[in-house]
């Protein structure tokens, strides 16, 4: 099956518009989600590239730790015998484009780039094949930690919650082989990170295997499925790339936080 | 200013609906959330109390640990230098009179009664006063919590993020004095814990500043304020009431997972 882009941006009425990417610049609107019954994509129609937004609205978003064994060597830690996971606030998305704005209280902000999917249907206590089957799709987040924070803290939700802390995007894209994904993420050009699916510890159908043994997941819900090595402090004037194959590149400059 | 109770119901079309709560078994139906411009209550009509939903459908719950000096130390733990926050992902979220379900994966869940604040617009680094003017109103949550997952993970997503883990109701009410709630749990009739939030180390508009700081609350949003002395087992069976003043009785009975 050929792969669909969907995308979500602002419309000429200026409302958040669901649509299919049919090429650079040109969209066709959805009367609603991908998971909603008769919403196909309609008319075609142009759009600028600063009306894209972040291409999902999930009621949650759950972020696995320690999923790339060089990366869990990296900080110290051994590998898990389970999934470590946690939660990012909806608050905390960003759009494409838009600014990653550094926390006054932090001094120490690093990018973590990771290929995050989107479910598409109802998942509680799924199997394997459920979980195969209740992907509706690939794309790129950014687990923006603040790393000082995460060490005074040790726990997670302040130091990786702040707004802007998960930029998402810049399509959603089905029908990729899970198994297959290469992530390369550049600061100012130069490539930090680099990994691919085929080194997680968990396949994505065992993360939401595990996901959904716990909470129920809910079609839009987004899991971020860990970083590769090579997390590091970003600054404000750089830019972030991270490019997850199929999907194309999610790009946000660094900003201070206005005083 | 006298207070209002706010209910989200089923309607007699089987819809989630928005109403105030005139008297026991009368609703007078609003179009929309009461932060919504022009949401005014309308005509008055029975409603039977099965068909009461949790009273909010946040875009996310924010807990804070160890706000009651007296449980840090149950648990060993000393009061931190400020808020421990945490989040319960929204498919936690149960209805009053709905059980709590025991999942397979723990043999010790815990009972956490909690006075809960439900936010009327939206805050971002909130001042005291934005924080207290932000307040919508106040409801009963349990923080429900898999005490031996939690020892297991040190984090607590999975520990308190399963289905049904965050009972929440039975009503939303405005004009508390948030300085003077008398919270009372009862596990099968016998009290088990009690507190007031004038026990707390932060207050409620302290808690408020603190996350807003971190993270944009959005209008729904729910701050749950941490659990006094007191926390507990629970066995299925067993029947769960968390009496905020002011708000009435949260009522749930615990139910062992389908195997």
């Amino acid at each position: 099956m050929n792969s669909i882009r969907y995308i979500r941006y602002l419309s000429r009425e200026e409302r958040p518009q669901w649509g299919v990417e049919v090429r650079p610049g040109v969209v066709a609107r959805m009367p609603g989600p991908p998971w909603s019954k008769g919403s196909f994509p309609g008319a075609e129609e142009s759009f600028e590239e600063w009306r894209r937004l972040a291409p999902v609205e999930p009621t949650k978003i759950i972020c696995v730790g320690r999923n790339y064994l060089a990366h869990a060597r990296e900080l110290g830690n051994v590998a898990p015998e389970q999934p470590v996971i946690f939660m990012k606030p909806p608050s905390a998305i960003q759009h494409p484009r838009k600014p990653i704005i550094l926390p006054r209280q932090s001094a120490e902000v690093h990018y973590e780039g990771e290929i995050a999917v989107v479910v598409g249907a109802r998942l509680k206590r799924a199997t394997l094949d459920q979980a195969r089957e209740g992907v509706l799709g690939v794309t790129a987040m950014v687990d923006v930690t603040a790393r000082d924070l995460q060490r005074e803290d040790k726990r997670f939700t302040r130091a990786k919650g702040f707004d802007t802390f998960a930029p998402l995007g810049p399509a959603l894209v089905t029908e990729l082989d899970l198994t297959q994904i290469a992530i390369t993420v550049k600061l100012d050009g130069q490539v930090v990170q680099q990994g691919n699916s085929s080194d997680m510890t968990w396949s994505i159908p065992e993360l939401l295997v595990y996901i959904s043994s716990i909470m129920t997941l809910e079609p839009g819900d987004v899991v971020s499925t860990g970083t590769p090595a090579g997390v590091g402090p970003m600054k404000a004037g750089q830019k972030l790339e991270v490019n997850v194959e199929g999907v194309g590149v999610l790009s946000n400059p660094i900003e201070a936080e206005a005083a």
